[in-house]
């Protein structure tokens, strides 16, 4: 186990009816707020109405911003944080799923800052103050309710760049599952690849001697693969929403599960090179990766990927190889992804090779990406390649 | 899963060498800080020298209450309580185990009361604010390190009794499993028995559909099993003893690995009517009544107890009975802890059937106790007596 700092503030609100005390939360930061959120469901399900109703309760001044996309733009960013200092916003409410906090996050984060939020994406300036943020979380995926990551999307450079810091966490995040009931099919099996490839991040690791932490990664994969079929088949079981709610909140809040562990992210990274060119949701980016990344790096460690295999999968090892355990854990994903929906090759969504040399060079910009295997430009060429 | 809420804000600094990070971490809070400690343990050490070195980097000026018991007593909070006042005291530093930061917390919630401390133990009084204090963990057990609960023990009256705030949580804690080296074994084995039961109190709950917090639990029991008996035979196995000291924080900060779930305490609340009149180890008490407990109470939800004897004792089911599983299960734990040396009866200590009805009285004072099955008086009498 590594050395490490671990700190996460953030307060969890997690029920049916939850959202009752909302307003009660929002009074301690102040009267002057800003709505943000993303197209008209929360309009059409009736969330909007009641929302504005808690924060009429406590005589709010609410000002609002709409229309944030699914992966949130820097444009989208700045007219929040104009709209901050114009209204002197002394609080921000985000009600939607990751991509609407994390653009929550970046304006509360720019707001007090003196230059350009982009700056803090591009490692440029660092994050010393925000304003408070609340969220109400409305699909259950990233995380991003419990953390203080947000990832921003640069239409102008095709560039998808992320921040994280402490001043970024929610005061406080209503999680209410029953507000996932009237989430389309296709976007629970967003969230159901999103949460485990958050985790997926954290458990194939260098970092041995680990089994507390291997455990924590393997109870959220083992119960989102129990509740995710169950919350498709009946989109309004409260069980399996609220334990579909709580993995993905487990699965990525400031590190809780891996703590002392090297994190990989190199799928993630490769990833947002993908959707900073082609606007496609995030998970069916990770959906098609994942599973190459798997074939092409397992077996630098395959100790790690044998134990997925059994564990999580229940492959019973007998009569096989180290290697055709850690393959059959690796297919086993492949088939559930493809079970519930997700894609597998990047042709699905029409991509095509045109674009493979400028992803695998921006993903490197840095330098190499990933700790379980350190890959270079070339690597990255390869799993994109093996999953055209 | 029942609702929640959850939040927990102190910082952990994990690690070998993390103590070089005390006077950094302490000058956020001000200069004049009480330095909380129990026997000449950390001076033997050299751990104390250590601190005092940190805090003369910060010019603080450092007051001491040391001598902090076991048990820790109700007329040392007290006397915390005025150094602090007499001295304006800005900041707490507790260094030691559970006792020591139990202690510490009830003087922190005490400066700012302007009554008695007792009142929060007795449930008489709310608490609403306290002094900010950070912890120098040098025994993996209780957890305190990461909550915001203490036990007092107010030995005028043979009373133990506990509070939970969040204004008692530690600003920081800071973790260096190296400092655990020198633990004697019979401590380590208390450490051991203590965040088992934490997670026993949790685990063993009324509440159904909790598959993540279930497995969260298993995984800390299967880790403190691998590595406890490691521990014991090589002190000085800095992995083993930080699997250890996460596995006690993480079985007891603030109830994150059992959010939504209603929770036990009932074997606690006897045990702290045994140590309320004897004073006896807490984990001793513990290891002696928790299997009692449980096979007082297996019969009322046999599930849970089958799946703790096959998932976290690999007991195999086939061709037993639930009833067999679940027995095994339980005897499992018995011999566990007779192997790593802890006591399984009362009349091993020295206590004899003499005080029972006294005991079983006081432990349901407040009226009765648990969550799996519920506990009166007569109930608390007879598992007392299966211990004696």
């Amino acid at each position: 186990m590594n050395s490490f700092h671990f700190q996460n503030p953030t307060k969890l609100l997690f029920g049916a009816g939850m959202l009752n005390q909302l307003g009660q939360e929002v009074s301690a930061y102040g009267k002057k707020v800003l709505l943000v959120y993303g197209g008209g469901s929360i309009r059409a399900t009736g969330l909007y109405d009641r929302i504005q109703q808690q924060l009429k309760h406590i005589q709010a001044v609410v000002h609002e911003l709409s229309g944030v996309e699914p992966n949130p733009r820097l444009s989208t960013v700045r007219k929040g944080i104009a709209i901050c200092r114009e209204q002197g916003i002394d609080f921000i409410l985000a009600v939607g799923g990751g991509s609407v906090l994390d653009a929550a996050k970046a304006i509360a984060v720019g707001v007090p800052y003196n230059g350009d939020v982009w700056d803090f994406l591009m490692r440029k300036a660092e994050i010393h103050s925000a304003l408070p943020l609340g969220t109400v979380l409305t699909l259950s995926a990233t995380g991003s309710e419990m953390n203080g990551n947000s990832v921003i999307t640069n239409w102008e450079e095709n560039l998808k760049k992320s921040f994280g810091s402490l001043h970024a966490y929610p005061k406080f995040s209503i999680l209410d599952p029953t507000l996932t009931y009237t989430v389309p099919a296709n976007q629970t099996v967003n969230g159901i690849v999103d949460m485990m490839s958050h985790v997926f991040e954290q458990y194939f690791s260098p970092t041995t001697n680990t089994p507390l932490q291997e455990r924590l990664c393997e109870s959220i994969l083992q119960t989102v693969i129990e509740n995710g079929e169950i919350a498709l088949a009946s989109p309004d079981n409260y069980e399996a929403r609220a334990n579909l709610m709580l993995c993905g909140t487990y699965a990525l809040n400031g590190g809780m599960i891996s703590v002392g562990m090297q994190n990989d992210w190199a799928t993630h990274m490769i990833e947002h090179e993908v959707s900073a060119i082609y606007d496609i949701a995030h998970a069916e980016g990770l959906s098609i990766l994942f599973p190459n990344w798997m074939k092409y790096v397992f077996k630098e460690r395959m100790e790690r990927f044998v134990q997925f295999a059994v564990r999580v999968w229940g492959i019973h090892p007998e009569g096989r190889t180290e290697e055709e355990i850690a393959l059959a854990g690796i297919q086993a994903t492949r088939d559930f992804f493809t079970r519930i929906g997700a894609p597998s090759r990047l042709s699905e969504l029409g991509i095509d090779a045109k674009d493979v040399d400028r992803m695998a060079k921006e993903t490197v910009r840095f330098g190499p990406v990933g700790a379980f295997k350190p890959l270079g430009e070339a690597d990255v060429r390869q799993i994109i390649e093996m999953s055209l």
